[in-house]
């Protein structure tokens, strides 16, 4: 079964943005429960269908599929749960560690959330010092729980 | 964007049995709404994921994607919403269209339907005399009803 083992992050200050390049990411959901969610992907001219189980501790199972881009444009428009998510997402590599750093626009702006895939669930990681409060596992962070509940809303 | 335009019908007698060979067919759902239904599917050593849209009268968005069968079957046991569909589906060709007949297992045995894919929504067809009562577009006999509101239920 393929899982990702993944920890996440707020961001804090700027100290990030000279180290990457942000790509504009649409994406929607077909499932937002937590134990199946389905959610579509258009970055640039590729499409992707990604399905992700429960979550347990910090792993999670995962399965994604290419799909035509058309195809996934017309499924985040016509079928997907609204409002979309719009985020721009950054990739950053700091002390041999992948970074994607996540900025949200729309009813979810102001929210910048920094992701990092392990090898291992227990795997040491340096943390740079824009990296803030940890919130892996939280699931009003989870980005099918922001389709429903943005945070613009949160009190 | 891709449509099926589909008619169901229930099934009476066994005049069609003698007309096709069945094959088994098992499929879960990762999410069951009439909006966007995500169907996973298994059949010999293919695996499909299917996602359809709000029907509209006879006419339902509907995308398929090929997906690796062993991915399908552990979608199918650990993800999919239980239980599963077990059903054996026969392919009868009749005055040259094309019925596909599911005889459903489990929780739904008993209940038998056919369905035949047409080109265009007011197509005139002949109607074998195996051929009983329409039901297209009556929600209880969606395959994803049918995991929470089994045959073997209704009353």
């Amino acid at each position: 079964m393929p899982v990702e083992i993944e920890r996440k992050f707020l961001v804090r200050g700027d100290g990030w943005r000279a180290l990457g390049t942000g790509m504009p990411y649409r994406q929607g959901y077909l499932s937002t429960t937590p134990e199946r969610s389905v959610r579509v992907r258009l970055v640039r001219n590729k499409g992707y269908l990604t399905i992700k189980g429960l979550a347990v501790g910090v792993t999670r199972a995962e399965y994604e599929y290419e799909i035509p881009a058309d195809e996934a444009g017309e499924l985040l428009d016509k079928l997907c749960e609204q409002p979309l998510i719009e985020k721009t997402r950054y990739r950053v590599e700091c002390n041999n560690l992948t970074w994607e750093i996540d900025e949200f626009a729309g009813d979810n702006a102001g929210l910048i959330v920094a992701e990092v895939e392990l090898e291992k669930e227990h795997q040491a990681i340096a943390l740079p010092d824009w990296i803030g409060q940890e919130v892996t596992g939280d699931p009003r962070y989870y980005n099918a729980s922001l389709v429903s509940n943005p945070y613009s809303q949160w009190t």
